[in-house]
């Protein structure tokens, strides 16, 4: 008999997550006489531990495909890392129980390195409790920090929103810089990973003057000082790209605020006005500053091509392979070249893919370390290529869709996490 | 003989000030028996003063065809506001002389408040010295606050950029509530009026509990705390949209900085972060900002249609009317109907523009003060409506033209500003 599937986001959303839920789903309904039905986890892993799943069954094909034009997670994501298998088995087995219950037979799970990881403990696990599930993980996160697979999907809008932001505002600069602003600070993600700032580094290219702070490259103040100061003698003004990351050479962060979210993680933001003082204080120069945030990862309606078709088609690679028997593995993104951009689908084993983070490699940062080079631009050019608007309505708003969500009947006791 | 005209543009740039000066150029050239050639100031009118003129005839008719497409002030702005007559009649003695000497009968002057007084006096002035200009202006400002006219070329694009961009930031924090950020802040232009602010305000229509802090409404912070709390009791999240000009009673603004520009205006910035931390002290809630600053105002990849349109029109406008004789006037939109939309160009005598600020009406503003009315939004729509995308290159990056900027032979002698 045909068993169902389990879909779930995990961590940060983006603006192509859905784009592969959209994927996953499609994929599934072709294949109603092998997966009878998708449920999907409400805010992500939470919704399968406490059993509260969202019937897939319920939402029109309209919504469903709609999916591919909307950002963030239409079933809720969380931030919710399960803990070791020796530290806290007891949750992997209820994932389990809940599995069995509604007789899942297969784990679509949807992030980053965290939850490829849980992937992968879930598949080892599940067979052990002689009730085994095929556990396949779809790609997605805007650090682009996942292995073996070319790019992850949701950087490469991440990216585009990024370059042409960079762009329009530097254009804006250079229309001041005579008697007004001569300094644009733009921040952006990447705590760890500079692949979001070397987007930003992206409009030298187009004739704009560009400093960008990687996290891999220690802050030097007297040496970015100069660099800025140079730029701003040569054409009038300059635009500052600086990652979230950016650091002093002991570790600190340029924007610490001294919280920290459920992962322990430091959270950041406010770099720019940091950096924006520093060469104002410096150069005595005029700045404006922004900080995209949440605008970067949720601009679905300057969303890449490339990246909301790479997108779907990992989370239909996730079910396809599935049927083939597939268990414990990760559909990848394969570059076949950059000019003219080709790209085709393979596959990791989890077990290379849990808990291994890809750095940007250091001969993508340009030797003052204050740039990119040309190895790095034809890496990043075909991620951003290509516009897929998302549909408007009359208002002149995006029509983006919210899920009816409604809940499967639970069948087991309650769970507390 | 046919003489020339001269065209600048003042003060902050915006998505389509270049399209109006797309409409002044190609408008120019259809009449090219009656206006030989068209002069760009460098720079704006500080390029008037120092007799820095642009050639636009050396631009290419493809190359101001894409202005229309391209954010930013082509030919360079400034935030330079001539002193009143008495104070420096020696400065619009020189403009007029500068016109003189380059045969310029009409002068378009595109920008804000300050620049329709500039406009005023170079008419009034060019008169009494023997040497008449043809002065109209032409709208230009984000913060929508020039009187007569029904919106401001400018503004409908920042309204649209932040109305879908609060869409897209609170489908993510959705997404995330459960178990990590549950409050976004997202901070907007407008130092005096709640415009732009009140474009955040429309994703209340699609389904997001959005809490507005307005410039005209002084801040509470008690009051604002309980209508987040209720908010987020409700939904489980919540968006805030905080104007730049938001302050408290006694007239400090939230995000006060200490510093000035050149015209002594207070330079804004940070109130996002002032508004989260104050909700994480009250409510303990994990939050989200961002501070869109230029990314707002620069955004031609998500322009209105109905403002680009109406940024061309308006600069055509300027030059047919300067045609029929008009002088000291600005063209104006007029709203027909707002369902469907309608609109036509009309005109106003600049002694009725000059100095002169619309402050957004009351009744727009909801009655807690945090929102805004079904009046608001009838208003609002049809500014925001359509979508106007520029072209891209093949990296995918949008085609934004660089003018040639080609200089005039110099005349006078130097002239000290």
């Amino acid at each position: 008999m045909a068993k169902n599937a389990f879909y779930a986001q995990s961590g940060g959303v983006t603006a192509v997550i859905n784009s592969s839920a959209c994927g996953v789903i499609e994929t599934c309904r072709k294949h109603s006489d092998k997966i009878a039905n998708v449920y999907a986890g409400r805010n992500g892993i939470i919704g399968a531990l406490t059993e509260d799943l969202i019937d897939t069954s319920a939402e029109s094909a309209e919504d469903i495909a709609a999916l591919k034009g909307t950002p963030s997670g239409g079933f809720g994501s969380c931030r919710f890392k399960l803990k070791s298998l020796e530290d806290n088995k007891r949750e992997y087995e209820r994932l389990i129980e809940v599995f069995k219950a509604h007789d899942i037979g297969y784990f679509f799970y949807n992030g980053g390195g965290d939850s490829a990881d849980t992937c992968y403990k879930v598949s080892q696990l599940s067979e052990k409790m002689g009730f085994p599930v095929q556990a396949i993980h779809v790609p997605k996160t805007v650090d682009n920090d996942l292995p073996i697979t070319d790019n992850c999907p949701g950087f490469g809008s991440v990216a585009k929103y990024i370059a042409v932001s960079t762009l329009e505002a530097s254009y804006d600069v250079r229309s001041m810089a005579a008697t007004s602003t001569k300094i644009f600070v733009i921040e952006v993600m990447g705590r760890h990973a500079g692949w979001i700032a070397a987007a930003g580094a992206l409009v030298e290219d187009y004739g704009i003057p560009v400093v960008t702070l990687f996290p891999e490259v220690e802050f030097d103040k007297d040496k970015f000082i100069a660099a800025v100061d140079a730029k701003v003698k040569e054409h009038g003004y300059c635009s500052i790209v600086v990652s979230e990351g950016c650091h002093w050479p002991d570790g600190t962060f340029l924007a610490e605020q001294g919280t920290r979210d459920s992962f322990g993680h430091a959270q950041l933001g406010g770099a720019a006005p940091v950096v924006a003082n520093m060469i104002k204080d410096a150069l005595g120069l005029k700045f404006h500053w922004a900080v995209a945030d949440y605008l970067q990862r949720a601009a679905r309606h300057i969303a890449s091509e490339s990246d909301v078709e790479q997108a779907y088609a990992l989370g239909a690679a996730a079910v396809e392979k599935a049927l083939e028997g597939k268990n414990s593995i990760m559909p990848t993104v394969v570059r076949e070249s950059s000019n003219p951009y080709k790209w085709s689908i393979g596959e990791a084993p989890l077990s290379e893919v849990a808990n291994v983070e890809k750095m940007m490699p250091m001969d993508f940062i340009s030797e003052d370390g204050f740039g990119i080079t040309a190895k790095c631009k034809e890496y990043l050019y075909p991620l951003i290529k290509g516009e897929a608007y998302p549909e408007y309505d009359d208002n002149g708003m995006p029509k983006y869709v919210t899920m009816k969500g409604v809940g499967v009947p639970k069948k087991l006791p309650e769970f507390e996490i």
